[in-house]
């Protein structure tokens, strides 16, 4: 699988309007890459993260500590859930600002400390990895880039591979991040079963990207509102919010993004007629309560788009954005995220934008 | 200190247009009670707290473990930076659907596991606290009511003691819970100039509650706005989730709230000319950070509305919201989120809602 052979694939589609056309944007091409940098990452990364996991287990951290931003963050969640449910683990997510404003130390003695940055550049990201370094704490980067002031600070670090990410809006990036957390979790549990289910995924995201029809009338009947909500929970809780930055940043759309649960503790009181609801759910322990969510919008009359693979619950949407069968619920945000990564793109052209250069942004942001 | 006594204070005051008003809802009644609420919680639950650090002290946990959910979340989240930057703690914020979706029993042996309901009657986070103290961890609880279950399953209770709130909005129950976190805090340290300092916080928020006609005129103007952004970092990070919360609860209205580090990494590409946006600045570390913020958001049009006791940092709003000045920054959330309970009240009435009773919202929340 490559990505001419996937473009391929899309033009020969008939199952779709779209097969004449070719990627116009980066972050396009860049999306359409995804299931040939997960592919190539499986092969070329296995070893390097089983080794990692060895220290790891060596180590027996009581609690792991992940340091984060942007999209970066949003990985940083799948990997709380992914620990926490697979793993029974701890995981803090770190607040950089604690250490670059406030000088303070965390008691990391106990910990892995996880930086997660595409580039390996952000200072503050950095100065909690050599922080957690000068006391005792074992410390993983994982990153695009493992020639950065992040790899070399870490005592482990692991390459998602992905290629030099052009646009600015991250993605490819975002799905070798959450695989690289679901290769480290199969490799901690040495999970033969986690390992082949791990190696369907790009066939998935290869899947997700053949039919782009959907996304494109959603978007095309959407284009007039002003701000959407997206809404996940448990695993894809990760998802809401990842979508809901991509949109906010291809598309400028004020998008909030909630635990489905939490939605329900005061922010559904916004929800009128019209107002564009997407919710991430795929088949899982978190889809059974998404009914509830769902009815309570329709008795607002929200438009529901519905992000899932079930047939029952899809069908009740105002638009089904259709994901593959049979994928296991930790390893759906990879797959889910995509279609989300489409819609934003659809929506920035439709209102005139372009996706690559969301106005007033840059690919490495130096926060401090 | 007391309510009647603070009413008589604004009744007198000359420098409001409000004076001869009293408070309609109760949602405004609860707001005005706050300054006596902190001051009995002072008096009556130094004991406890002291006894509760002490436990604490003794068994040396690792990491922090909290759980909760809507505005308690948000004083989680406080907690967070205060255990963070002064006591040098791991803070993980617990996600009870990993224990209630997913069954995960996390590792929790060296933690401390606390758990903030109002009600104490949340089943989620009564199921975190319970398979905590099933698992060797040291729970404690954070409640308005101790004779919930919650309380009953924690071995360390605190209660906040409010009286019972009546509007379906946290507002003195959230300010609570802060000071709450903030003795224990100083209680932790065995810290008498932090307790000083915890003394003159009814007075403060006594002071922030005397001139509400600065909100007033802030709602007024931007009555037609569908939706705002809430800015804050470090300590007033928290703040800005729980007004964003408070926005989208009693005025309906979309609200994002963001660290202002994360908002330059993508969602600032949402702002346009005339887009509001209320930055939670206070004096302190975090404040030099909104510098660059505020000059980018100038660029963009934006309407800035700036919450703060610093003079030439406030001179640049278009409103300023005055916070009154010498509060220690670790404090400033307890006060500064005064300013915006009012202003969602303030927008909910000039929408010509009910700020009592949000469309379908209920006091308790059962989420599983």
């Amino acid at each position: 699988m490559n990505v001419p052979q996937i473009l391929a694939t899309m033009e020969s589609s008939d199952k779709d309007d779209t097969k004449n056309e070719r990627p116009v944007h980066l972050v396009e091409r860049e999306i359409l890459e995804q299931p040939n940098v997960l592919e190539q990452l499986l092969k070329n990364a296995r070893g390097a993260v089983e080794a990692a996991a060895a220290r790891i287990r060596e180590r027996a951290p009581s609690v792991f500590l992940i340091a984060a931003r942007g999209s970066s963050d949003n990985a940083a969640r799948y990997a709380q859930y992914l620990f926490g449910i697979r793993h029974g683990r701890v995981v803090a997510l770190a607040s950089p600002s604690m250490a670059t404003l406030y000088g303070a130390t965390l008691d990391v003695r106990s910990a892995l400390v996880i930086g997660v940055s595409q580039s390996g550049q952000s200072p503050d990201i950095l100065q909690v990895i050599e922080s957690a370094q000068k006391h005792g704490a074992l410390t993983l980067c994982i990153s695009n880039d493992v020639q950065s002031p992040l790899a070399f600070a870490s005592d482990l670090t692991l390459d998602i591979g992905a290629g030099v990410e052009r646009a600015v809006a991250a993605t490819k990036t975002y799905t070798a991040e959450l695989f690289m957390f679901a290769m480290l979790s199969a490799a901690l549990h040495a999970d033969n079963s986690a390992w082949n289910a791990l190696a369907r995924v790009p066939e998935w995201v290869d899947a997700m990207l053949r039919w782009p029809g959907q996304t494109r009338a959603c978007a095309q009947d959407m284009r007039q509102s002003e701000h959407w909500i997206i809404l996940g929970r448990g695993y894809n809780y990760a998802t809401a919010c990842e979508l809901a930055l991509k949109i906010q940043e291809m598309a400028g759309l004020v998008t909030e993004r909630f635990s489905s649960a939490d939605f329900l503790h005061g922010p559904i009181a916004v929800v009128g007629p019209g107002f564009p609801v997407l919710l991430c759910a795929p088949t899982g322990k978190a889809l059974a309560q998404f009914a509830a969510v769902l009815d309570e919008l329709k008795k607002r009359g929200a438009h529901c788009v519905i992000l899932s693979d079930d047939d029952a619950f899809g069908q009740r949407a105002d638009h089904w954005l259709t994901l593959p069968k049979d994928i296991p619920e930790w390893l759906s945000p990879i797959v889910a995220v995509v279609a989300g990564q489409r819609l934003a793109l659809e929506l920035s052209r439709l209102r005139g934008l372009n996706p690559d250069h969301p106005l007033g942004l840059s690919k490495v942001t130096r926060t401090l």
